[in-house]
């Protein structure tokens, strides 16, 4: 379908019918403006997988119009995928100080330089091309958040970013709703909205109650305290530290990502620690237990974060004892609950008192991201003509759209969008029936989209059965077994333990190839490996209810 | 440490540290009694693994001594071991009409045929060597669940199977509390009680209420409902079957497990269908939606499983419209979060009313298993001496210690026993002071524990990166290359997008072999292979960061 120029078009390349990878992008005529760019971490099923990023062919084909990325706040799902889009696709990003500061860290990792930063405040006003953005601060479980207006000639169009309303924010950074009552007095064509807790009623606790509890245990403890929360909590670190002072412990920082977040935000003012309270494992170990609290990664039971090597005892020069406390300032994510589970097993062996933030009573936890009464309370300020729920499950976009309806959106006024799906606005036209290429890009150590189903099935079938290996060498001229056949399996079975039935495997090979050379067809190689691999897989499956790959190897000599 | 003959003792082969693979052995003297022989699926660590069972190398060294297999009730985790312990062990059965109905199912698919079952009821009295035992009448979510009482001469042990206190069961089949009340006025030595809700504090409700949750929404649904839960949770499908009559809807059941079980329970008289309500899938098609039920396996997200396939709409015969009501009675297990979450996406998708156990305010499950009020009032029943807490994560067992401490146990008359830690009783000695061999057997195929730790790390080896084989003939007389080096890869590189990669991985084999030959070093397979996987090994990283497994064969002719 070609469209009419001067067109509004909104569509994700991620973020919507999934968690994780999101990038939104608002293209009017030949300007377009992308939201994010994230990644989001492989399930069991992608074999070897390292990151998903968004596949952006559609931007790739149109290099010359992309005006700029601009990104709403520093999550992995909203910045994670930079480095790889950079890559192929050179263009200048915005973002807060503290978002920045994250990306920078990102860029240098990946040796990337020339890309222009540019940073904006809540109260920056940027033009691009034809269209013209200010933005207003959200809050969020990591500081510096925006949500994104963007005036176009067709009408304006509104992206939150995530958050919520924390009406009392242990930061003071009250979230700008007199600024979105303005907005919305003046008009909203689209209010592209974050779904992530549109199945949960009520309204999400305030981070500043997390503080409290945080510090009501910190005054109890008798001896060493562990935290451990997501790094980008910034918000939460600082009332860490806060009842460290008030308790007169020295903090000891580990795992990888937490001294990173700890550097960028005291560089940039975000955390405020006291000159000689940040220690090492050293001064940590030599001062009593009472007087050392730990903040940790790995709070979602990652098995190479410092939190579960702490818990089997694994972690360098640091270790905790029986009477330690233990808090998980943290809910686990859907995927890590096994993970979570074993983790608090070995903390509950070590003795220690454990605090964890999914059991409802611990009081160590609230989500960043606004409840059902707050994606209320985003449309009733917004007002928008048309609603898009973004960011979320395709269940958490159905919840949405309820709550949409519910404060009076109109029902054919609300589009649930796949990504790839685009919405095409052009006066009183509106229509979703548009495709853009959009999916998965899946990154394998520097390989950045080459791994496709084909490898991915052969690591699925090596993975349940292993392989099994078939040699021969055949005399070119006679047709004869000069060696071989060489069997050589690797997680199939035992060896040792399996010789008489590879022994078997090998009289097959030479009876199958007899019988094949019997009836004429010895020359044909494909036919003689395709009967071994047959006839090899069905005596193995046969005998062991196995089925193995099978790579018969011949070679001519 | 060698024992006195005449002591009691007691450990676990499975299902402490742990969910899943129950097994208990009470042993006084020369005579053993084993308690369950469960199964449990592996994570996802364990790649191509079907089931884990109990090692039982400790039954068969101790063979003679074996008296019977005593199995509280039917689910998998208690019985699923059973096929594959008796190809190694076989020995007498105890257990009630449904848990040996549906161990003779399982007897029947592995074709085995030669063991004694022993039928008993709560009021049964056997005695096995030294030992005496009676039973108690439990609730759980399976019917026909007992505790076991063992008097031995050095006293009685009391094991509670799964429980929960339902004072009000749809089946009513009431607990035995009078029964336990004199159980512990006459005094008991050990009680092992199960834990799996320790964590969880209240009183576990009553399984009426999912009954009169499902009749609501039966009366409400103007459409046909699809309802799915555990088939072995009969009480619960006697509460479709009925809700279904009062709504004058037709029965249709879908997957195997679910026929199966029904069957069972139907020939058993453990459930009560009215005739002509089973319909098959056609007749089902042919009636007004609102005039059918479909109870149907899957609520956890299965893959393979009924709901899962309705819900991708590749289910045959049968498919969810828009309207339809979707029930999913139960409550995901830790590890199935993400399989269920993709399930419900997929069943909105359909346009489905979908009510799920898992959101609080459904109504539409409740465990099986007492909480902490209930485990206490069975500690306060039996007023036991020792306690083992039994049948948990490690956390679990810690919070039971708890419990029995706040309902006055002695804190040192309780033992968390691991696997294999044997708790010995003789007059006032006793001690947790021996270990016997405890541990996984891994199911794969028809192999049941061949498969080892080398097997599993090159299945993982395997799944993250793929295999690269390389094939070399060279000439036994001379060295000379006659034929490849032949490069074959799976699971690692897209070939046809790596020709060139794979190109210079065979002029390096090329030139490894070239200089080992310069340097005399020609005639040593072992070197010359290890030169190989290190060269191109290290190539590959710098080239890919992936580090597929490298198979050098080289053929002499």
């Amino acid at each position: 379908m070609s469209i009419e120029s001067d067109t509004l078009s909104i569509f994700a390349l991620g973020g919507v019918y999934e968690i994780g990878k999101n990038m939104y992008v608002v293209q009017y005529g030949d300007d377009i403006v992308v939201i994010d760019c994230g990644s989001k971490f492989p399930d069991e099923s992608l074999l070897g997988i390292d990151l998903i990023v968004p596949d952006i062919s559609y931007l790739l084909d149109n290099k010359d119009k992309v005006r700029a990325l601009v990104v709403t706040h520093g999550h992995e799902d909203h910045i994670g995928g930079i480095p790889y889009i950079l890559k192929q696709l050179n263009i200048p990003l915005y973002g807060t100080r503290l978002t920045l500061g994250l990306i920078k860290g990102k860029l240098k990792e990946h040796r990337l330089k020339e890309t222009t930063l540019h940073e904006i405040q809540s109260d920056s006003l940027i033009e691009l091309g034809a269209m013209k953005l200010s933005f207003f601060r959200t809050n969020h479980s990591i500081p510096d958040c925006l949500g994104i207006v963007l005036d176009t000639p067709e009408g304006t169009v509104v992206h939150t970013g995530d958050f919520k309303f924390d009406l009392s924010p242990s930061n003071k950074q009250f979230p700008d709703i007199h600024r979105m009552a303005g907005i919305g007095e003046k008009g909203v064509l689209v209010l592209l909205s974050e779904s992530t807790n549109a199945e949960r009623p009520g309204f999400t606790p305030s981070e500043r109650l997390v503080g409290e509890r945080i510090e009501e245990v910190f005054q109890k403890a008798q001896n060493k305290i562990f935290l451990s929360t997501f790094a980008s909590n910034v918000n939460r670190l600082q009332q860490v530290v806060d009842a460290a002072i008030i308790t007169n412990r020295k903090l000891l920082l580990l795992g990888r990502s937490m001294v990173n977040v700890v550097a960028i935000a005291q560089e940039l003012g975000y955390i405020n620690i006291p000159d000689g309270m940040l220690i090492e494992a050293k001064e940590a170990n030599s001062l009593p237990r009472e007087q050392v609290a730990v903040l940790c990664t790995g709070s979602q039971g990652e098995p190479l974060a410092a939190l579960s090597r702490l818990a089997s005892s694994t972690y360098p020069h640091t270790e905790i004892s029986p009477g330690d406390t233990v808090i998980l300032a943290s809910s686990p994510i859907p995927g890590n609950e096994r993970n979570v589970a074993s983790m608090l097993n070995h903390l509950y062996l070590l003795g220690a008192n454990v605090i964890h933030g999914s059991s409802a009573a611990s009081g160590m936890h609230v989500s960043g991201h606004g409840s059902q009464e707050e994606l209320k309370l985003m449309l009733t300020l917004m007002k928008p003509k048309f609603f898009v729920p973004i960011h979320g499950e395709y269940r958490m976009l159905y919840q949405h759209r309820q709550l949409a309806e519910s404060v009076g959106v109109e029902s054919d006024h609300i589009y649930i969008l796949n990504n790839g799906d685009v919405l095409d606005i052009k006066g009183e036209n509106v229509q979703q029936l548009r495709k853009v290429t959009a999916g998965n890009t899946l990154v394998d150590g520097l390989g950045i989209g080459d791994i496709g189903n084909i490898v991915l099935r052969d690591r699925k079938h090596l993975a349940e059965d292993g392989i099994l290996v078939v040699v021969i060498t055949l005399s070119r001229t006679e047709g004869t077994i000069l060696s071989g056949p060489d069997i050589i399996s690797r997680g199939f079975v035992y060896v040792r333990e399996s010789e008489a039935l590879l022994g078997e495997v090998s009289q097959l090979v030479i009876k199958t190839i007899g019988d094949l050379q019997e009836n004429g067809n010895d020359g044909k190689w494909s036919i003689l490996k395709h009967r071994i691999k047959e006839s090899i897989s069905k005596y193995l499956y046969a005998k062991t209810k196995r089925r193995p790959m099978i790579l018969p190897i011949i070679i001519e000599v």
